[in-house]
């Protein structure tokens, strides 16, 4: 229902994304964007995915000569701490104790931008998440499977055991995936 | 993770709780029952849902000899409104008309039995979810898409555009597609 002559672009390697925009019926390109994501002291997380998806968005106009470009940056904050992409799977089973039987909020940032016009519209979701107290077995059950490694906060609500890791949500649930359908739905069809 | 050497039954057609099943890993087998849903007067939503997946669980158990059986059932609520399956294109029409802009209840009733140690776990999970407005032609799009039909309320929160008109939800994501997985799993490791 997105009607536009340009090209869409995703500026993201992500395969939870792509797989996103392709369900609601979006034809695009997709290609990567290499960033160092730098968390500020002090900064708020909205500030930050809102900073990392307009710095991605920088990068990503180089590439692209006309068309509509979409970039996403996603956190997962615990207590103030922010929880990123697991180096190795013993930091992914720390990660899953620290979040097991907690509360955490996932940020994402999106930013779309408009080659032609140069018009943009940036904006963030957050999606507040509640664990269950998962034990150590399913916590090693679940990184030996392998899916909570390029993933911030070391799960995926969508994949096999993440999905029974979560007791409930308040929120937007394809953010906690990656990519707010709604807020980027609405975006791409005020910009395009 | 759910170890049992009994083999698990799923009393529902549905395709969308068959794969939420196969997707946290469970190995079942699958058979419709017939029921015809009535909603009694003046009957609270929680105690409606429980009931019907108790009333599919006494057919259910007429067809397994052994093994663990799954029940369930959905149904969405606005204002104290059942709003079931739609009969035909034009009543889904009217049923997305009457959800957009506005916020709803998902109910979902849960019964899992043993029928070797005749262990019975029942339950229901209840989750907001808030719509934006969606205009007549996205809703003519999405009902002429065929997406509607067999589902309670006329969306599907999983599917194509299902996915947009939701901006927000409050509990479990997978009550909303159809079953409570986490509570779902919750029973299924006590019972087996």
């Amino acid at each position: 229902m997105i009607k536009t002559a340009l090209p869409i672009f995703l500026a993201s390697k992500s395969p939870r994304r792509r797989k996103l925009l392709k369900q609601i019926g979006i034809k695009y390109k997709s290609f990567s964007v290499k960033l160092k994501e730098e968390i500020l002291d002090g900064e708020h997380p909205a500030a930050c995915v809102e900073r990392l998806a307009m710095e991605k968005m920088e990068i990503a106009k180089s590439k692209v000569k006309e068309g509509i470009i979409i970039t996403a940056d996603t956190i997962v904050v615990l207590n103030k701490q922010v929880i990123g992409k697991p180096k190795n799977k013993k930091e992914a089973e720390e990660f899953l104790s620290l979040l097991s039987g907690k509360t955490h909020a996932v940020y994402t940032g999106i930013c779309v931008v408009n080659t032609i016009t140069n018009s943009k519209k940036l904006d963030f979701e957050k999606t507040i998440v509640e664990f269950r107290k998962i034990s150590k077995d399913e916590i090693k059950d679940y990184v030996s499977g392998g899916s909570p490694m390029d993933k911030a906060g070391a799960y995926g609500i969508q994949d096999d055991f993440g999905a029974v890791f979560v007791k409930k949500i308040n929120g937007c649930y394809y953010n906690v995936v990656g990519l707010p359908l709604t807020k980027l739905y609405d975006s791409l069809r005020k910009i395009s």
